[in-house]
C-alpha cells in the first residue's frame, strides 16, 4: 500500500511559470531549499509537450527522492512515471483515476469548501489541497479565500494529509502553522523569486516544517 | 490482433458542436444515416466532463456496433472503455499510448504532409486521418488545404487504412472516391445539418462507400 510522501513544502508549477529560467534550474534550487514534492500543471501545454516536460522533471527528481505530481492528466502522469495525480474539481473522478492508476500511485484532490470536503473519499484520495488561504494571482476565477481559520476547519473536516494553498509567502506562512495542514503548497514565491532555494528555505522555516517532519 | 474498423464514414464531435440539440440525438441520427465511426473530440471541455460524455457516447454506440476514438485524452478513453484514441501531431506519441492502452484499442493520427506521413509507425498506428482536403471552418489555424490529390498521395505513401477530412460535404464527398482512402471524416456537414441522417446518407453516397465496403 502506498504512503503519502512528505507534504512540507510542495511545488507547483508549469513550463510557463519560470520565464525566462529554464524549469530545471528553479526545480533544481527549489528542491535544494527544501521542497519536498513538486506538481506538474501546465493546463495550456499540449499533451505531448507535458509528457516531455514530465519526463524532464521524474529524472531530475526521482535521483533525489522528490515525487513527482501531474495536475489533471492521468494519462501524462502514466507516460512518465509519476508518482501520482492531482485532480481537481473540474477533473477526473478519483474513482476512474484510480482503476486506471492501480494502488500504488497517488492520487491528490483539491478543496475550496465544507461540501467539496465532503465529498473526498479517503479509500480513494492519499491527501487534499485546502485553499485558497490568501487571496492569490494564480487563477483567472479563483475561490473566496478561506483564510488560516478556513483551512484549520476544512482539514479537520477532511482528516486526511493536507497542504494550505493560495497565496502563501515567505511573509504569511507563518499563520498556517497552527492549522494542523501537513505543509504548504506554493507557486509564484518560489517560481518567481530570484533565488528559489532561499525563498522555500524561508517558506519552510516561517511556517516551522522542520519541527514539524520527524527526523 | 485489433483489427481497423469499417472507416467510411467518420463523425467527430464534441458536445458544443451540436449547438441546441442534445448530442445524442445527432448521433443516433448520424448513425442510423451510416456513420461507421465516432471520434470525441472536446478540446475546451474539462476531464470530468469529457469522460461524462464519452461513457453516454460508449452506451449508445456499442450495441451499435460504432467504435468510439476518443481524441488526445488517452486517460479519457480508457476511463469510458472507448475503442481507440486519436492523437493528433500535439499530442502523445503513439508509442506512450500504446504503452499505457495495450494492444487491443486503436490508435489514429493526423497527416498533413509527407513529413508527418514519414513519422506514422505502422506498428503503433493503426489508421491516419489525411488533410485537410478542402478549406475549413472548424480549426482556428488550419494547415494548408492539400485537395483530393494531396489525399492520395499521402495516403499511397502511409499505406495504412485511412480517412480524408477537412471541408468535406455531401456536394464535394465524389472527388476523394478514386483517392484510395477508406472513408471521409465530417464534423459539421453532419453536426450541422438539419438532419444529420439525411447528411450521412448524402455523403456515403456521394462517395460511393456502399461500393467500397465490403458486404
Amino acid at each position: 500500500m502506498r504512503a503519502c510522501p512528505d507534504l512540507s513544502l510542495y511545488l507547483i508549477l508549469g513550463a510557463a511559470d519560470t520565464a525566462g529560467t529554464p524549469f530545471e534550474e528553479v526545480v533544481l534550487s527549489a528542491v535544494a531549499g527544501g521542497v519536498s514534492v513538486v506538481q506538474l500543471r501546465d493546463k495550456h501545454t499540449c499533451a505531448r509537450d507535458q509528457v516531455a516536460n514530465a519526463k524532464r522533471l521524474k529524472a531530475l527528481l526521482a535521483p533525489r527522492g522528490v515525487p513527482l505530481i501531474v495536475n489533471d492528466r492521468v494519462d501524462v502522469a502514466l507516460a512518465a512515471g509519476a508518482d501520482g495525480v492531482h485532480l481537481g474539481q473540474d477533473d477526473m473522478h478519483a474513482a476512474d483515476a484510480r482503476r486506471l492508476i492501480g494502488e500504488e500511485m497517488l492520487i491528490g484532490t483539491s478543496v475550496h469548501n465544507a461540501h467539496e470536503a465532503a465529498g473526498v473519499d479517503p479509500e480513494l484520495v492519499d491527501y487534499v489541497g485546502i485553499g485558497p488561504v490568501f487571496g492569490t494571482g494564480s487563477k483567472a476565477d479563483p475561490d473566496p479565500a478561506i483564510g488560516p481559520e478556513g483551512v484549520a476547519e476544512l482539514s479537520r473536516q477532511v482528516g486526511l494529509p493536507a497542504v494550505a494553498i493560495g497565496g502563501i509567502t515567505g511573509a504569511n506562512a507563518g499563520q498556517l502553522a497552527g492549522t494542523g495542514v501537513d505543509g504548504l503548497a506554493v507557486i509564484s514565491a518560489i517560481c518567481h523569486a530570484d533565488d528559489p532555494g532561499a525563498a522555500a528555505q524561508r517558506i519552510r522555516r516561517s511556517f516551522g516544517a522542520d519541527n514539524l517532519v520527524a527526523g
